[in-house]
């Protein structure tokens, strides 16, 4: 029974039932920091206000979910070479755009720093500690040779897009980011 | 009361009451000109189809607000130098891809007007004419230095991420472009 | 009448009436493999767990829905030069990030291999087995010159963007990808 149906009873009856909370449901597709800083404002903001929130950490996504200091992951050159040019960690994400080196990327970390903006590192323990479930993507730890030791402490068991597209088809919030 | 208790209230009774109509919530992250057409796109169509509108322009995306003629915003070096790589404005927007010097924007935007495609600049005039809500973020507002002269007129009060959840949670269409 | 007006009904007749699908509706605006991808395996995994799935083609996602020996379309030179840029035809997709002169996106296609993901081309395939709907834009065909005959077969008819959120606002999920 969704909350909506749940409001519809409410009206019929005339009685007041708690409703159930919203539910939004992320996917942090990308490793660039300007990208899984959204996810994760957004993630810790909704949990702050009451919502359920789960993210989907897929593809170049995974690469968050790293513990910072796995510099290089996989078992074969491919993925070793793959793991060595998107260097994992929340903290050691870089600007899709505007990079410059590594001058653009610690510009805006300044930036954030000076106006008491938290890093998508902060964020991340943040939003386990608000109840944010992240979910890492089984297809893509085969694809990358990423094993459950490579990643960090706290994390949903690794799921599939099944279960992803489950979870989306009864949020009330989905967004692709 | 959401649409959806509406209508299920109209089953019951075997009232013809109006529908409330759809809402559509944007995010507009990037500065890009192929990210932004898209979301004026949607947002004008939206609105002449009879939805509700509203976008919430974030982190690049607050650039395509910016009055054309501000080329150097911000009150400290990092942000004036930030303001000077993503110059802002709706008619100063560049192709995400294949922008080639000036060669591709150049293309795709001739190509644009030869079949009668309006520019984003055209098409966020057309969307505040339409009724469409534009929000600027105050975070990403803060981070730049940007202040409310630097916008074009017709905004709607700046808001957080909490505002934005909760327009989006409430919404028949949520999309992050 | 939505499957959320028939479970509220359900619930006050007491009665169990079999549950409409759930829809799903995707925004496929990008050609880059590394976005492809995940459309199509949202898409068939959708559409294999008994969802509704529609895809819109648009912008440079367009491209991915052409036949792949299509080298040059388009009517005058800036739409021919856009189409020489931008290769079509979902066998030819390149990543977005780290293509690395095509080591990085021969390296991933190389590991799907191995580890038994279907390619952009397969899904497609298969996508269109399953039932899943692929749309392409009006407005972009008209953009790039692009012609029916340019596309690979079983896609349905053209559609603007007033269809697309006409589909979008009945969809319990919808993304842009």
């Amino acid at each position: 029974m969704t909350d909506l149906d749940i409001d519809a009873q409410a009206d019929l009856d005339d009685v007041d039932v708690d409703e159930e909370p919203k539910r939004m449901v992320l996917v942090c597709w990308s490793s660039d920091l300007d990208r899984v800083w959204p996810v994760m404002i957004l993630a810790t903001t909704g949990a702050a206000s009451g919502l359920e929130v789960d993210i989907f950490f897929t593809f170049w996504g995974l690469r968050a979910l790293q513990k910072p200091d796995k510099r290089i992951t996989g078992s074969n050159w491919k993925q070793r070479g793959e793991s060595f040019m998107d260097k994992g960690g929340a903290e050691n994400l870089k600007l899709g755009k505007m990079h410059m080196g590594g001058m653009g990327t610690g510009m805006i970390k300044s930036l954030a720093k000076e106006h008491g903006v938290a890093s998508p590192a902060e964020l991340m323990e943040m939003a386990m500690e608000l109840g944010v479930r992240l979910h890492p993507c089984q297809m893509t730890m085969d694809l990358y040779g990423l094993k459950e030791e490579d990643f960090i402490d706290g994390l949903e068991p690794v799921c599939g897009a099944a279960n992803f597209i489950d979870m989306a088809a009864n949020a009330d919030i989905q967004m692709f980011i």
